[in-house]
């Protein structure tokens, strides 16, 4: 599939990402001044930063449309974010609600990034049919990308691993192409 | 994924089904007062049973949107049910329509359930690519699990073993906690 | 699965397939007189008749929304059209836009083509992770079968391969069938 | 517009009317066995009975998805049922939902109807601005034909005199024609 | 209100018509050589001359998505063409579907033209309540403006008189407009 | 209507608006540091304070969906802010998108409102037609309500006196309720 190397050539590589937590648990506790561990969220950057990318924001908001909206607008309004991924909210107890909040604002919806995220997620033992469980999704707005991942680091890693860090440079060069 | 495993352990262990087959040919027997053979009705009951939950009701309709209707609202009605499983016009002829008209009254569409079931469906060797023919989804709706799987004996036995007995504790665990 | 075997051998074994490439640069060419090469297309047309159905009509047009439906709507017009494959404008910069195109005037998505087709291309050691950059779907119109594929030679030959030509008879006659 | 009036005259002269009451407040009174008042449950009987219709059956029910369903489907199963009629639920508060919920059901929507109601309502000097706070509307399902609308008396009475009694034979004959 | 004024000033004087009938009934007229009225048709034709205008294309289709979809985008594909204005299948019944078709192509949808409309013809001591019973909207596709009345003669007089030609050339002024 | 009044008088009487105006034009100004004329923001703000409610902020933006997505989800986040209107941005050149935007985050749309809106406007002389040239519309988010106006002094104005500031304080309460 030459199409796909040859743009993979001309990608950026080196790129700007932007984290957001969404986590009403670990939000109270930052509210409250306790220590808050993020274990997703520090993978995330971890990974970022480790495959030569730059972390240049990171937000942690409950679990409220508002609050969700506002983190995400505000990275997408950011001239150096190249790419937003945020983790949580993405299952289905009544309080999950990224997926649908961030898909009214998307330009156009990756379909196919929570397909393949499934059926990778399906073949590791601890996951198996659980990988059903979640409606992580990704997106593009503003020339920006957007990855909407799952709170648990398992996930947050399987996504970064396997299906973010090999083709964001070239899923940005494409969204930003005509 | 410790998130998944704690919740399995939180989940309730005994459910109550409702089982509702979708079949013009059989509803027709049954008005006619002929015998009718519902394997997959069948099945779908003795895996309930045999997996230790409680089968608590079942019915029989034809190929129509009011008739499937009315099954599937007395079934969400009845507080006594926690789950409950089609089987029958999940396909692509004109008759076929339980999923377009039970999405119409879902809270909440469970993708990811129909996209997994599709990629073991062509694992299946008298399967493979007639995979892609059926639109099998699951939802939520009232705190309770709808399963909306295809007519044949062979999915609706992936579909229980592989991903609703593994995981429906799970799920209706999730649905109902905020 | 006896059903689908069932379906199978009663389905037409030869069909009328119209083929649609979608490409501005191709497009431009031919407009310029150009020698156009248009490898995706050619390799539809060669497997279709290597497979014994027949090519009755073919349409080359630019990433142009009316353009676009004007082909498709031309061939779904021909009363001896079965199948519709085009290939082109699946993927994710500003000009693709087949599939929202095309997803207009759908009478219903065949939504597992997509993914299984993702999961398929996942499986190529030269796709990878970029499976998941195509919205490549499939549907039915006025009892006629619509694949809208990728532009690219190896997603082409793969889909037609792995999930058009073992299905595409099949799913004629279901679409057909009341 | 003799359309109009040749529709009228081959129109179906008496009609059999179901009417549903959606009222949080009277279903419980109803419940607790106290007295139930529904002004505007018993002034659309009314109507109905004094403009040679049929009242065939009638229902009350709380604010909650699934009962406002089942009223609906139970209504529409009925094949002695022509038209729907039913009362509250059309507001801006968060238990109003009948409009949202009967939507997920409906085969076509009468988009026209809450528009000319809301543009008849401006202009009685009682409700004057507050005609834009009702959602009221109607629709078609299984050739039977719905109106939903607003709780209040005053509502009902403007919607049944003005556009509801001078209009259903000539749209029941409408949603019943090919 | 001197931003419309200003528009209406800049905005080009003489536009090209596409005048498109739906009628089975007349459609089959035509296929059988009988003589075919098409009263509506002769007075959009006729108003559009005597205000100015030119017409510079008809087309007369039966009640057949593809059909009205095939009418439709060979118009908009007409460089020459600014305007189109069909009448016919914005009712209720079965066959009715010219507004649903083409609701799935138009890149906005002008949904305030139905709402005006259905006022205006409720004022009609002729139409009254019947005003409710059509779906007739307008939008913008390729910058053409696209008005899809009823079938009636009154009905299309009063579009055009009231609202089409007094704002058509400030709308297409604008749907050009950055 | 009593149901109406008794709500009016439960309401709260004193509201804390917000008002945004989108322009691009008056946007670049602003960068510029020229004077800006906000000719439909200074109308807005007057008719709020001379009617007894407080005004607590207010932005100037341009077309841009990100920037209008920012301005409305702060005031929105704003616990003190109680309504939000906004003027510009909703009528049909390419650049207008203030209500497609904003509909991807309501949580209700106040459908009636645009409808009742554009039967008003029609009423005046100075702009008859032009009245369906307009998508205004208004929304409930998070219990707070936003009015979505066109740019016009004189819309603005017919909005704020004739529907806006006679039932804000009932809709703000009714939005509020459970
Ligand atoms: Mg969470
Ligand atoms: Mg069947
Ligand atoms: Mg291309
Ligand atoms: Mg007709």
């Amino acid at each position: 599939m030459s199409g796909h190397k040859a743009h993979r050539e001309l990608a950026p590589k080196v790129l700007n990402f932007y984290v957001i937590t969404i986590s009403t648990s670990r939000y109270e506790k930052l509210i409250k001044k306790e220590p808050v561990v993020d274990e997703s969220g520090d993978l995330i950057k971890e990974k970022i930063i480790s495959s030569g990318h730059k972390l240049i924001g990171y937000d942690l908001v409950s679990d409220n449309k508002i609050k969700i909206l506002k983190a995400f607008i505000s990275a997408i309004d950011n001239p150096e974010v190249d790419v937003i991924v945020s983790s949580g909210g993405t299952g289905y107890s009544k309080s999950d609600m990224t997926v649908e909040v961030i898909r009214g604002i998307l330009d156009r919806e990756v379909e196919g990034f929570g397909q393949v995220f499934r059926y990778l997620s399906y073949q590791e033992e601890a996951v198996k049919s659980a990988a059903y469980l979640s409606k992580a999704t990704a997106g593009i707005v503003n020339d920006k990308v957007i990855y909407i991942l799952p709170g648990s680091p398992d996930a947050v890693k399987l996504a970064l691993e396997k299906l973010i860090l090999p083709e964001v440079s070239h899923l940005v060069f494409i969204a930003r192409s005509k």
